[in-house]
């Protein structure tokens, strides 16, 4: 009886998977920026015009966050996940602005077994988040840790010499 | 009259500056990922033990997060940053446990022109963060455009033909 619906063993390269939207408010985006990325752009409406953004924006710290709270939610609660050792190639493509409804889209790039660790397996992923207008607003190429379903056999010890 | 202390032109490869300290709280933890990653090892203390990270701790996103506040308070409000378009190479080398208290280390890698704009440069740094036990928990190598102190010259007209 499996705790969970995805472990490991249920990902293949390849596999898309759409994980919901979520919009951001004004409000959102400066309590945001105030806590962790008090730049003028992320607060004051007439720094931001000034800005090569245009316009009062998100964090890209925000939008990262916010990507994460669909991966939760809308997948990985599901599985087995067991957490991240790091991610690459992260572009905060356009800025995301107050009233934006962001989708997210996850794609399987490949798995493998993890060396040190029988239990578990590493899958390799991009995220890639659009706003209403399809325009991409984020990407990014992450790797994590899943429990697996079954523990591989321990190795045949060797035979006596 | 410079409104920054540092411009594009300020920024050297080799330069390294200490970005100060924060210490970050286990309700502070809570709260963030409650908000963002509601993941059980980020949220309750049996389930975190249980995990591989053996104890409850920050959300990843929380810990780059806190980079970011100290980047902006500590070196990024004196410059005349324009933001980032992304980075590469972002690792949570180790779990950040409530009482933790994090340091921020910014080494410059590289500056190069930007060829789309003349008034803008860009800016290849390192961000090393590390714990009161000075194992590091955070790295990533991240791109920021920079205000150049002055405009290139306009490039010379072509001589009448």
């Amino acid at each position: 009886m499996a705790k969970f619906k995805y472990y490991w063993e249920d990902f293949q390269p390849g596999q898309v998977r759409e994980l919901g939207s979520t919009t951001v408010s004004r409000e959102e985006i400066i309590q945001f920026a105030t806590q962790f990325d008090p730049q003028p752009f992320h607060l004051d409406d007439e720094a931001a015009k000034a800005s090569v953004f245009g316009g009062l924006c998100a964090s890209g710290w925000h939008t990262c966050a916010m990507a994460m709270r669909l991966m939760v939610t809308n997948f990985l609660h599901e599985t087995s996940s067991l957490g991240s050792p790091g991610l690459d190639n992260l572009k905060w493509n356009k800025p995301v602005f107050p009233g934006d409804t962001l989708r997210l889209q996850h794609t399987i790039l490949e798995t493998r077994p993890m060396s040190k660790r029988q239990d578990v397996g590493l899958v390799h992923t991009v995220w890639a988040m659009f706003n209403q207008h399809e325009e991409q607003v984020l990407h990014m190429e992450g790797w994590a840790m899943f429990r697996r379903r079954e523990k591989s056999p321990e190795p045949t010890p060797l035979a006596n010499k």
